[in-house]
């Protein structure tokens, strides 16, 4: 039996093998864990743990069965439209990315509110710059319920702030005033006035924060996008900057990373830019959520975190 | 009966006797209030509201019982050595305002915790830097814990912190190490890497961030003052900061406000500076406590957030 680890972008491959090895071990298991491209057997990999693997590099085990990504996304592995359906999708699912996802959104949040920046830039030119009412009243809307979603929803409501949420299908949150699907988008677009996008990336939301979508937002609406670049249109959102129907927007993911040296994005003084570090798993907690989707695998359990292959999420 | 206004640095005293001659009214007191200096019979002023009164503005009423502060603070009323021992002095307490106290921290320990600053100043250089583990780790520690106090420490532990705090006498908070008095102030100092202050301004807390106290704090602990410029010897700061034995502070109050252009604050990199906007005390919130404890005090009914006059808070 073996399992193969396929994310050429990543530098702790190595890292990745040998802990992965102790956690199958630990559960009495003997896998063998190798490292594409140089796999030795491709009829014994089992399983493959993946981060944005190359073209037809899952093809070459014909008795893969699960797919594992080493993180919270899997849009890496499904925009691969030739995936076979009976082959299993999971995702890792861990506290910490979530603690540090709403940290980074706590932070975004509370700069617009504060107007942190603002003070920053002052101080660039040594400017005191005190006004009587310097808090913007922020109308929190998150887009996407899901594991993250719902922690930042909760805590943005334990801070005080009246928060919305949207989702695909219905979910009930206590405190929180929730709407799902296109026929609520409007009343909830119409709440807030602050956007923050969590969504998972799917074909339904690819490009899901473009010009239509702004037009229909209050006038003023904030932007936080931390989910994936794909879900922005890059030029929709200069656009509704430069007419002021949105007031700004706080970015950690971009259609091309890193963010291209000469793109408008950098110079746009009403854009904050972050190098996509709102979250990051962390290998310690997402190797035993691997090993243990091995286990299960091979005993014929149903699998952590599995992706509903159809909803894409 | 009548009530005197002292705030000449203050913009909205008008705001204020309109305000609060309407909430009086709606007590059922018919009550002068008046604008230091114009006030036409001064032996009728049993209250002044007030805030940073100038030297002896307020000897002139020789039937005064019940000194009020426009805000939480009342530092610049008990600096005043003269005070008569049987005047009350009474301070506001909003929770909008520790609120506001709160979103202010959370933005300054987020934004050390996630390194936003540096970000910020990457993408002014159009710079992607973008690094495997961005967070520091955090243990923060709260000096005082009062209103504000309590609240940032339960917010705090709420995302996950391991929270320590400190005060004057022995306080227990559910989930939190509390620390009491100089005999365990060491080894309140020596659990925590970032601190907090928010302490009332007193005869023994004024210089209390200083040469000393940074010496007894571990290597690279962070600081955030927002209670008042007076707690920080500043140039003690910058000794520390150039040692390394601090990392880095935000500083939201300062000796001297508005802090002078040439204060060699505004260009320490380690350093960020905000005009004193941590949280404001709204006059909607406060106006109407000012009346209630008119109110109380012509009833001889125990006053609201009374200051303790020998401890001074």
């Amino acid at each position: 039996m073996s399992l193969v680890i396929i994310a050429p972008s990543k530098k702790n491959t190595r890292f990745w093998q040998q802990s992965l090895s102790e956690s199958l071990a630990q559960l009495g298991l003997r896998v063998n864990v190798e490292i594409w491209p140089e796999v030795e057997k491709p009829e014994e990999v089992l399983m493959a743990v993946t981060w944005k693997h190359p073209g037809e590099s899952l093809y070459a085990y014909p008795h893969l069965r699960v797919v594992s990504s080493m993180g919270a996304g899997v849009d890496h592995i499904l925009k691969d439209e030739h995936l076979p359906l009976h082959w299993q999708v999971v995702r890792i699912v861990d506290q910490e990315l979530t603690t540090s996802m709403s940290n980074y959104l706590l932070a975004a949040v509370l700069n617009y509110h504060k107007q942190m920046y603002r003070y920053l830039q002052l101080q660039q030119h040594q400017q005191w710059g005190y006004t009587e009412t310097p808090e913007i009243p922020l109308k929190p809307g998150i887009l996407g319920l899901g594991e993250l979603g719902q922690d930042i929803a909760r805590k943005l409501q334990a801070l005080g702030f009246d928060v919305a949420g949207y989702s695909r299908s219905p979910k009930e949150l206590e405190g929180i005033h929730t709407y799902a699907g296109e026929g609520e988008l409007d009343a909830f677009l119409q709440r807030v006035n602050l956007l923050i996008c969590l969504l998972p990336l799917t074909r339904q939301t690819r490009g899901f924060l473009n010009r239509a979508l702004f037009a229909r937002c209050q006038p003023g609406t904030y932007l936080i996008n931390v989910a994936r670049g794909e879900h922005l249109v890059e030029e929709d959102l200069l656009e509704a900057l430069q007419q002021g129907q949105l007031a700004g927007a706080t970015l950690d993911v971009f259609r091309q990373e890193p963010l291209p040296a000469d793109h408008p994005f950098w110079k746009q003084p009403d854009i904050v830019i972050t190098p996509h570090i709102a979250s990051v798993t962390k290998p310690e907690a997402a190797i035993p959520q691997v090993a243990e989707n091995y286990r299960r695998m091979i005993r014929n359990e149903p699998l952590l975190n599995k992706i509903d292959r159809l909803a894409g999420y």
